[in-house]
């Protein structure tokens, strides 16, 4: 770190997250086997925002399965997180679920009805994995973001001309904001991440969440995908498959080892947390963690 | 297979390999401990094609380590293996080591002097890592795509109008089609994979090939960016870092415990081996060797 | 017409639009001097769908002069009239005022307070130049349009989020279907023309509409931009400044001898009218009106 | 020009173009009844460029007629006069005969043979269109524009790999560097137009060079496509077609009135002449030549 003193900046493009102070710091490791190791601002809650990604992309493929991927493709984008070039040469199917137009389109599946059940159904789900009914949407940053959303209207509203969305542009886009704007600390984040580290059962309860099969599956796109343009970097340096946020989270899964979160606003140029990948980079090098050897 | 009884489409822009039976399989598993595993045509050469842009890579970070990366990036594409638009939106500079574009400027930092040494120098550091000095060039195969090879033409001219090729245009594509022509059989290839499998070290002389730390990154970029636009697919499905040829052959490698070598020359439609990702599939999902989970 | 008997194919995308009879078709010729010739339903109204972005495009240079070229460009685009990937390559600033987003773009300019004023403005425009005061709005096609403009939706919130848009995306997006939905005849529209073709002024009433000077510019912006990606074609064919809408319709302008509006609801593959072309084609001809040339 | 009193960059990529005094100005206007105008540095020969792709595509309608819009549109392309991308997108097609990828291929056209042939014929067409067998061909510019052509080649490869070019690669480059530098001064080039500009008759001799119809197309193209991404500007400030190349020089065309070539070597950012438009600017405006308007 001497030689790059800096942490990186706070995005700044939903007025809510920009008043975050950018000296905070938090990372949680809880193991498969139940041991918690905590540091930093492990207790301050952070907006998840795209990390709800690989949650919502769970609670979908419970719903209609394999169907999801006649909506939403499987690949690396090969661009920004809010591109809408390859939405028009592939004809409004996104690329995958964590760019922000795939995301948009895994919303519209869970939700049918009214954005209020769907939104509950998402919250629930997040307590549930992460045993911790206290987690909560920040409806500040929700209706900051749902008054400055520009982009990903645009964005649903060019799915929307293509047939891909089901529900009202709105409602989606309601569903979708508010989920993004869900408050957890990394405890509670680490938490929620161990169905994936530990082949899709809750190691504390011993129950099944998703099969293990599944929970391969979406480590696997969380590994392509996780980190929008900056996917390959992460994989390359820190060698887990990961999903971050612009708030400066990110949740990292060991398979078979641990489940990791870490929080540190200040963004690269990709838009993933700074200090928070070379904290991971750090910490899976000293473990022996990547996937891809020690 | 009952549902889907063909075998994809054997390539066919490459005239000497059009010329191949459609029916030959062959797999073979060298494990870290010594043990080979074959099934099938495991001792007919076929033409690696883009599978020596793995062990061009790994020579190429050899010569002149992180600066490679200067003049290649390590991110997903997003775009098909011949792609030359995203080469004129990133100013020449190739998105990763594997697409064509990419395995062309890497074979431009091996040469320097005469496309004879580096040719002979590739030539020889795939019989040392694979213990087996008979493994030869197909002159054919590369004089066919010498004089057919017009789009990779295209994208070494057009890095050469952006400076990001030392050498004459033809030096470096005389190597690169000649690389690329290299033939071998299953478990040769699978011997050559070795290194990757085992922590840089060759592990039947206990030699070090490269260092942990580069032999786990060049694991990552094939985890990545092996399989053009299948890459995801081919995570989501097999689970392991691998690198697809035209020729129908793919190497993957199960970090710590084996190296692998498929061939089945029929492709899908995004240029990788129908039936080589299939056996793949089915072998990691026996075996639990996913990176992501049993 | 013998080796090509069908007549293109009726917009379908705007619902009110599909359900327009086929086979109607009229011509009408407004001269400098005041001649009109008629022929087929030439009293007949359409609506005239992007045609109207000629008279939105003069009112808003009007408004801010040479400024507006800083918000919308002049170039061709070299794609459809609904294409979202320039916007992207150009950080929302339109190609030119003729594509949906940069017409959006010019209406955006002209609205300043109530939707409803702006649009009463646009429709005294049409109707002072026609000298017509019987010129409606059609508004069960503006209500068609707003219903299912999801693509409309997206180019205005993506230039939104560049900042290109002043006012709410829904204002903005109001007005632009509504003066879509204005509902003309040829011999309206041809009237409509007539100060382009006159150097700006009116020649039935010698008033003056715009300077010369900017008439001219216009009229270059309609021969480059007027038919999306078929301009280089109507350029080819029919020599002169024109504008088409997906209505069917096209004014073309003949500068220094007449103004001239066709309608046929068939469409070519860009879009166009696809008899309205062939007769501006032939009567240019005949007329030896083409500005390239006798 | 108080405002602006630079005069623009000369074009640097071709090593001997960038020798050119800036300084130069040259005009020279033809009317079809034979009266010349001439100012500055009217005799000095300069590198004509992309000029020359107005006198190679007459000659290649003349080979093949219509059926050369098989092999290139004819439509605006949106984008720079070296792009590669609308090549990947539209199969290797070009956009129009004047961007390079279309000028390569309409030279292709012409090349049936030996490449010293079809450049002795395209030398001669220019000198019969000029009344001057003076007129040569800079191989100090030829040969400085194969060294350095990179992006050039890389066009043809890719458009050889569509199957668009017949001839081998270098055959057509040598061919098509050679006629760009073609070098004439603004006298001998207003000559060549004078055909353009008196429907397809040369006014001097009365003998026709083309047909009115194919006059009045070619000067359609040279509206819509001329000036590359300038090409709406300078429709919308000349309001003539005209044709541009790297070397600074212009050819427009007044139909029914007059040839003109001016020569400035400072280019703008879209890569033409900046005095040069201005200069032509001026012309029209005050001789009211615009064809869209007095």
């Amino acid at each position: 770190m001497a030689e790059r003193p800096e942490r990186g900046k706070v995005a700044s493009y939903i007025p809510e997250l920009a008043k975050i102070d950018p000296r905070k710091f938090g990372l949680v490791v809880v193991s498969n086997d139940g041991e918690i190791a905590v540091a930093g601002d492990s207790e301050a809650p952070f907006s998840i925002q795209s990390i709800s990604k690989v949650f919502t992309l769970t609670l979908a493929l419970g719903k209609i399965g394999d169907r999801l991927w006649q909506r939403v493709g499987r690949e690396p984008s090969g661009s920004a997180f809010n591109s809408i070039v390859q939405l028009e040469y592939e004809k409004g199917k996104p690329r995958n679920p964590f760019i922000n137009s795939g995301a948009i389109a895994v919303t519209d599946v869970i939700l049918s009805g009214q954005p209020r059940e769907a939104l509950g159904e998402i919250l629930r789900f997040m307590q549930f994995v992460a045993d911790d009914n206290a987690i909560k949407i920040d409806d500040e940053v929700a209706a900051s973001e749902q008054r400055t959303g520009y982009r990903n209207a645009a964005l649903a509203n060019y799915m929307k001309s293509f047939g891909v969305l089901d529900n009202p542009v709105h409602f989606t886009l309601g569903v979708y904001f508010h989920h993004c704007a869900i408050a957890m600390n990394c405890r509670q984040l680490a938490m929620a991440g161990r169905f994936l580290a530990n082949n899709g059962i809750n190691p504390s309860t011993g129950m099944s969440v998703v099969t293990p099969e599944r929970a391969k599956r979406i480590n696997s796109i969380m590994m392509m995908c996780g980190h929008y343009d900056g996917s390959g970097e992460f994989a390359y340096r820190v060698g887990l498959p990961g999903k971050s946020g612009v708030g400066g989270g990110i949740l990292a899964v060991a398979p078979g080892k641990a489940s990791i979160a870490v929080w540190s606003p200040g963004l690269d140029e990709t838009g993933n947390s700074y200090l928070g990948r070379i904290a991971l980079e750090q910490l899976t090098r000293r473990m022996g963690w990547s996937v891809f050897g020690a």
